[in-house]
């Protein structure tokens, strides 16, 4: 069958008159995201090129998953590529996937999965129509060679069955799921911006039936603990001290007003935490 | 009253046919950005989006300042969105500010006003009204939630003040006033480039009036005393050396050719400098 | 003559009615870039702005030459605005230079040389026509008052003859040709990316004479020899482990499985290495 996302063929410019939007989001600077421009805008000129970003920390394949997780959501329809790729070169397939509100094509190690799930995913399908690709693929750059081509036909209104057969099975990794105990929950870091903020994968529904606003919470990190309050935003903290709030994604944040939690706690992706409410008793 | 910036409705194309350029200038790092483009595009799919800057140092106001302040009087008619934000969530306000020459959108910290005063400040209006909101707005990322929104609904041709009530008074923080004595100017660094170079808050003018192009000036940094040369550009002093000139901004410039004049001075912003012509009888 | 590049007058659509393509690459980091993306704007509000990259290190000529090099060929028809510039405000000319495949504007310093004739060069012409420059040009800042504006020009259909007069020397700077021996090549490192990898001046050709996938390579820095496999692939080798591949720029590489190249070997660019292959006899 195979619908098309983009209706009006090789203008590019869609059923809408509109063009259509091509989302970049890499681990790989600025330079080599040029060439995947070039290509994407041989193929489609019409194409609306927009950076998400492509300081992704290298090979990160799980900063990558929350970038595009938290961002792409809140694009109207469009095509999402996104390339953080150690497996380059060997066997890992490249995927298009199609979901309600927009397409995500890049390589088959999770990145896109977290993403695809919260736009409601509907069909995978395996990249293997090399007429689609450049006429050259290194071994090295499938982002420029495969992922951003592939991309730009979408966006020309190719249909997504023509880039190869649908699968039913792909590497679904996800965000690590927080265990939950009587009196804690143990997560995890999945995410550190640009001011330190550790971002967990706890949500927000798991802390708010243990705390509100207002109360104490005690961070444990490799046995050490941190008794900090939960606060409604970065302010409400003095300054210089950590706190905890709930971030714009919904999931539990540990923060620090005009501060950078990550070096005052010496925490980072993937590292463990665990959350509880602190008890009354305890000295401070 | 209530002009509309863009003329033209929903369809963002604005009187001209042309599409609403906004801009973006943050310092969030660009994965959270994503999100604000996704907001944007999704409620104005015309906006023609330009990245200005997203490495501003974290919450550091004042640059966020010299920056809209150095760039946006370049622009045409456009909706420019800045967000350095470290009262997010508290009771600060937000702003959209009519100028002549484009709108501003953003919170109320002096972050907009050097350049809505550069470009001519006409109106300012409160951001009150939620219906051009997301549903649900986070207490600590106002820039997707609240401020593109906004500015996507301008772009589409909302009135100005529509947005809420204009306002008299807001806060009205600006670059630093030099102060002048006889025989110097006492000045701050108000910018630090990629390369090093320092920008002052001393305007050409109040230098022209001391020295010429070949003269001797002091740069007195705590108390420390050195000699350099007010040159036309970086290359007319010896490779490696400290010079001054005036920087592309209008403004009195510390350089060093081909070397970074903030570490070797080891000066940045908001640090104080006094300026002054070298006396001919000193030694050097 | 001078024929026009993009046919469409100031429109700027062109004739094909699509939004002229204009690249931005230089060594400014963002802020500064904002004013140029303001200036061409507003003189052509059709353009079509894309970031190639504003991260090649301050004034490195040759890595802005490799990104572009590498990445503007890729483009269709479009105009290449980049600005790497250690003699501004000097009497170094300004170039527009006109390729079988777009055109490209910047400073006469080698920078656009590599890409130009990757690109088919045609003809040189001087910037010297100040009506197409802003109307105050500053001594540091050529990038937004005299090649930003150039550029727009050219994208609102103005003939390139009319920038200036055509030329037949300039600087003719292109990256270092390695040199041959019986048993090796003497190369050095034109570029090293993010993750680290070292992209050499060793074209393909020269290696793939004398060694074959699987074979073992001495790769030898400042008499230093260490024994590294040639691979396709960067997972091909042991992860933490160096190999060297052909880069996707077509160049001999050096580069390490989820590890850094550059920091292994203390590598940088235009470092020299020396390339054999590795013989049978030797001890490992």
């Amino acid at each position: 069958m195979g619908h098309r996302v983009w209706g009006a063929g090789r203008s590019g410019a869609g059923r809408s008159g509109r063009r259509p939007i091509v989302t970049l989001t890499t681990d790989f600077g600025w330079a080599y995201v040029g060439q995947m421009k070039g290509v994407i805008l041989s193929i489609c000129p019409d194409a609306n090129l927009v950076d998400i970003a492509h300081d992704i920390p290298s090979q990160d394949i799980q900063t990558g998953q929350f970038t595009l997780y938290t961002a792409v959501p809140y694009f109207p329809n469009a095509i999402h590529v996104a390339v953080v790729d150690p497996g380059v070169g060997t066997s890992r397939r490249g995927l298009v996937i199609e979901t309600k509100r927009g397409v995500l094509v890049g390589p088959d190690n999770g990145l896109l999965i977290p993403a695809a799930r919260r736009m409601g995913m509907q069909r995978v399908f395996e990249i293997k129509n090399r007429k689609l690709w450049l006429s050259n693929v290194s071994n090295t750059f499938h982002g420029r060679d495969v992922f951003a081509p592939v991309a730009a036909h979408i966006a020309n209104g190719t249909k997504l069955d023509s880039v190869g057969p649908e699968i039913q099975s792909f590497i679904d990794s996800s965000f690590p799921v927080p265990v939950v105990t009587d009196d804690a929950v143990h997560g995890s870091v999945v995410y550190v911006d640009r001011f330190g903020n550790l971002i967990t994968n706890i949500p927000q529904e798991l802390t708010r039936r243990r705390f509100d606003y207002g109360d104490e919470v005690e961070i444990e990190v490799d046995g050490e603990v941190s008794r900090v309050k939960f606060l409604p935003y970065y302010a409400s903290a003095r300054s210089g001290s950590l706190l905890c709030t709930i971030s714009s994604s919904g999931l539990f944040e540990i923060a620090a007003n005009s501060e950078n939690a990550s070096s005052l706690l010496g925490l980072s992706v993937r590292d463990g935490v665990v959350v509880r409410k602190a008890s009354r008793k305890r000295d401070i």
